[in-house]
C-alpha cells in the first residue's frame, strides 16, 4: 500500500478533493463540499477501486439521487463472456449506475477483469461465490472450502479492480443459532449467506468474515473497496419479513459500520428482500438508524411473492417506496427473478423498472434536477413535442415503436385521435372554437 | 321503472339480500351483512345494470379487496369489434374485475351491447364520448352537440346495459373560471372533461350534467347505474398535481355524493391522474374525507411523467401506494399510454401490472385471503413446487416460458444452479451435509 494512498473517505476527512468527488458534485448539482461532508461521516460512498479507471463515478447515500445497480453474471450451464458484455452494455444504456458481476460459471477472474475494464461505472461482486464454484468444480460440496479462501477471494477480487463487494459478515454463530429455532418458512435465500451458513455449520466455526473483519478492512483500505455488508438473513418471503433474525444480523452490522469508519473504509448496508408494503418504511428507517446513516442498498424489496415473471414490476413498487423513505441504492430485479438466469432483454427491463422507481423517488424526495425534468416533460406534452418527450423519457425505445406502429396523423396520438383532451383544450384556449364566455 | 325495482343500495337499506351481495360476500370471505352495511351507507358499490346479467359481480369500496378496471375501446382509424372482444378476453383472463368500453369509432352502441353481453364482470362507459363522435362524424367540431345530448346519451348507455358511467359533473362554470387563471401547464387532460369544458365555453352555459343532475340520478336509479363522478380536472402532469383546481372539483362532487345517496343511487369518485409519490396519501385521504367515504376509482396515479412506454409500471407504483392508503378501484394504465391506442398485448400487460398493485395493497392492508396466498407461495418455494408456484402466481404465463427456455435440471432454477440458497439450506437442514454443530 502506497503511503500516499487514501480512500475517498480519508481524502474527504483530510479536505482533499478527488476527481471523483468533483464529477459526482456536478452530477448531483451540489457543491463538492456537500459530497465531502457526507463521505467523511460515512453517510455517502463513492465506490472506486484504486485499480479501476472509472469515468462515471457515482455518489451513493444521504439525499443524493437514487442509484440503480444491475446484477449480471453467468450461471451453471449458461456461461458466455459475449453475452455478459452485452448485458453490461444494455444495462449501461438503460441507465444503470453500477453493475455487479455475480458469475458462478466459467473463468470467473477473467470475466471479472474484462467487465471491470469495460465498465465506466462501479463494478461490484460477491467474492465468496468463487470459493463455492471452485469446490463444486472439484467435485466437492459447494461449502467445502478452506477458511483461508474467505480472505483470499476478497483479495483476488480487489486485485481484479472490483469497486464494491458484498461481504456476508453479519451471519454470526449467534444469529444462526437463533435462526434454527425460528418459524421462518424460507430460512436463508441469500446465495452467499447460505454458503457461509453451510460452511459454519459443517465446520462448527464462527463466520470467518466476522472473525477476520480487520483483515477484510485492511484489504478494503488498500484498494478503497466499498464494503457492502450483505444480508444473509434477508427474508425471502413476504410472510417472513421483519423478523428477529433479520434484525439480529442488522445489529451485528451496526458495530461493523463503526469499525469500518475508524479505518477509513467506505461501507454500506444491504437489506431485504421480500417485505410487505406496510413494513417497508419501518425497515428502511430502522436500517438507517441502526446502521448509523450508512447508505442502504436494497434488493427489491418485493411487496408480494406472487408476481413471478413480473418481479421487475413488483420490485419497482417496493423500491420506489423504499427509496422515498430513504433507501439510497436499488438493486434491480429482472422479469426472470425466481425462475431463470436473466438474459439480455431481462437485464434491460430490469434496469428500466428500477430506474422508474429511482426517478419516482427522486421526484418525491424533492430532488431539484428530477423536478425540473418533470416540468420540461409537462411542457413538451402541452406542445405535442414528441422529440422532446422521448428525449426526456427514462427509456424511449418502446414508446417510439408504439407511436410508429399505431400512428395518428394530426397532433396527438391514436389513443384519443381527434378527441384528444390537450388538443380540444388548446383549440378553445387559442380561440379556434368560437368562445362566447 | 318497476315499483319493485330497487338499486343494490336500496335493497341493502331495506335488508334485502341480493344474489350479487351473496356472491360478493363469498368472494371477499365476509358475512353478507358486512357488504350490506357498506352498500347501505354508500361506502361500497356493486355496479350492475338491471339489464346486464353479471355472473361475476364485484363489490368495490371500504376495506374489500382492491379491484382493477381495464379500459378497452376503439379509436379513430382503429376500430375492430373482433379486436375489442379479444381485449375483453385477455383482460378477463389476466384478472380484470371490470372493463370500460371507451370506444370513439365505429358502431358505438352495437359494440357496447356486444361487450356487455360477453362480459361476466361490470362494464363501464363515458356517455359524452358518443356526442363528440357524432359531431365529428357530421363534420362539425367535436364539441358541437346539443344540451339534450348529455341526458340522451346517458339514457342510451343505460339501455345498452352499462353498469357504471363516468359523468364529468364536477366541472362547473365556477371551476372553469378558476382554471383559466391557474398556472397549470396541462389545463385539462381528461377527454370527457375537455369536451364538456369546450362545450360550456362555446355555449357560455353551465355543465348540463350538473344542472340536470336530478335527471341523471333518475336514470341511474331506474337501471341501477353506478355513477362514477369523473374528474375532468385531474392533473395531467406531476408538476400540476394537488392544485386548487383539482380540489374545487372534488368539493362539487362532495355535494353530489349526498344527492345521489338520497336517491339510493350508487356513486363513486374518480381521481388523479399524475401525482408525485409524496402526495398520493394526501390525495387519497382527502378524497375519502371530502367524498364522505364513497369508493375511490383512480386512473394511475402516475408518480412520474417520464415513464412513457412503461407507464404500466409507473402506474403500478402509484396504484399500489394509493390502494394501500385507501383507494378501492384501480383503473389500469397500459404500456401504450400517452403514445397509442393499446392493443391486445398492451391490455394484458396493463392488467397484470395493476393486479400486482392490487395484490401488494391487499397484502399491506392485511387482507386475510391475500396473506394466506402469500403464505402458500412461501411454502411452495421452500418445496421447489413449481406447479403450485405457478398456480398461485398473479399471471404465470411469462414465468413458465422463462423457466422452460433456460432450465436447470435439478431442484432450483438456472439463476443459481447448484448454488441455490434454498437448496444449500435444505441440504444442511436435512443433514445431507455432515454437520458438526
Amino acid at each position: 500500500m502506497s503511503d500516499r494512498f487514501m480512500t475517498q473517505m480519508q481524502m474527504a476527512r483530510n479536505n482533499i478533493v478527488s476527481e471523483e468527488m468533483r464529477i459526482c458534485a456536478l452530477g448531483e448539482g451540489v457543491p463538492v463540499e456537500v459530497i465531502m461532508e457526507k463521505l467523511a461521516n460515512g453517510q455517502a460512498v463513492i465506490p472506486k477501486n484504486r485499480l479501476h479507471n472509472i469515468s462515471k463515478p457515482k455518489v451513493i447515500g444521504s439525499n443524493f439521487s437514487v442509484k440503480v445497480n444491475a446484477n449480471i453474471g453467468t450461471s451453471f450451464g449458461y456461461s458466455s463472456l459475449k453475452e455478459e458484455l452485452e448485458k453490461l452494455n444494455v444495462a449501461l444504456s438503460a441507465g444503470a449506475d453500477s453493475v455487479m458481476v455475480l458469475s458462478t460459471w466459467g473463468n470467473l477472474s477473467e470475466m471479472r477483469r474484462i467487465i471491470v475494464e469495460n465498465s465506466p461505472v462501479p463494478v461490484g461482486s460477491v467474492p465468496i461465490y468463487d470459493s463455492a464454484v471452485k469446490a463444486y468444480e472439484e467435485g466437492k460440496n459447494v461449502i467445502d472450502f478452506s477458511e483461508k479462501d474467505f480472505i483470499d477471494m476478497v483479495y483476488a477480487h480487489a486485485k481484479d479492480g472490483i469497486d464494491f463487494m458484498t461481504i456476508h459478515v453479519g451471519i454470526t454463530k449467534d444469529v444462526l443459532k437463533k435462526l434454527k429455532d425460528s418459524k421462518r418458512i424460507l430460512k436463508i435465500v441469500s446465495r452467499g449467506g447460505a454458503i457461509i451458513a453451510g460452511w459454519m455449520i459443517k465446520n462448527n466455526r464462527e463466520n470467518p468474515f466476522y472473525e477476520h473483519f480487520d483483515e477484510i478492512l485492511d484489504i478494503a483500505a488498500e484498494f478503497d473497496i466499498t464494503l457492502s455488508l450483505g444480508d444473509g438473513m434477508r427474508p425471502g418471503a413476504v410472510v417472513d419479513a421483519t423478523d428477529p433474525q433479520q434484525l439480529e444480523e442488522l445489529f451485528v452490522m451496526s458495530q461493523l459500520v463503526d469499525r469500518a469508519r475508524e479505518k477509513g473504509v467506505q461501507v454500506m448496508l444491504e437489506g431485504p428482500g421480500h417485505v410487505p408494503l406496510n413494513e417497508i418504511e419501518t425497515n428502511v428507517k430502522l436500517m438507517k438508524k441502526i446502521g448509523k446513516g450508512a447508505p442502504i442498498f436494497l434488493l427489491g424489496p418485493l411487496p408480494t411473492d406472487r408476481g413471478v415473471g413480473h418481479d421487475h414490476i413488483v420490485s419497482a413498487v417496493g423500491a420506489a417506496f423504499a427509496a422515498y423513505h430513504g433507501c439510497d441504492f436499488i438493486c434491480y430485479v429482472t422479469p426472470a427473478e425466481h425462475v431463470a438466469l436473466p438474459d439480455v432483454e431481462d437485464v434491460k427491463y430490469g434496469v428500466i423498472a428500477s430506474k422508474i422507481a429511482a426517478v419516482i423517488a427522486d421526484v418525491a424526495r424533492g430532488n431539484k434536477k428530477a423536478l425540473e425534468l418533470e416540468h420540461q416533460m409537462a411542457l413538451a406534452r402541452a406542445r405535442f413535442d414528441w422529440n422532446k418527450m422521448f428525449e426526456l423519457a427514462i427509456h424511449s425505445e418502446d414508446a417510439k415503436k408504439k407511436l410508429k406502429s399505431r400512428p395518428y396523423e394530426s397532433e396527438g396520438c391514436s389513443m384519443c385521435g381527434p378527441f384528444c383532451a390537450i388538443k380540444v383544450t388548446k383549440d378553445f384556449s387559442e380561440g379556434k372554437i368560437t368562445v362566447m364566455m
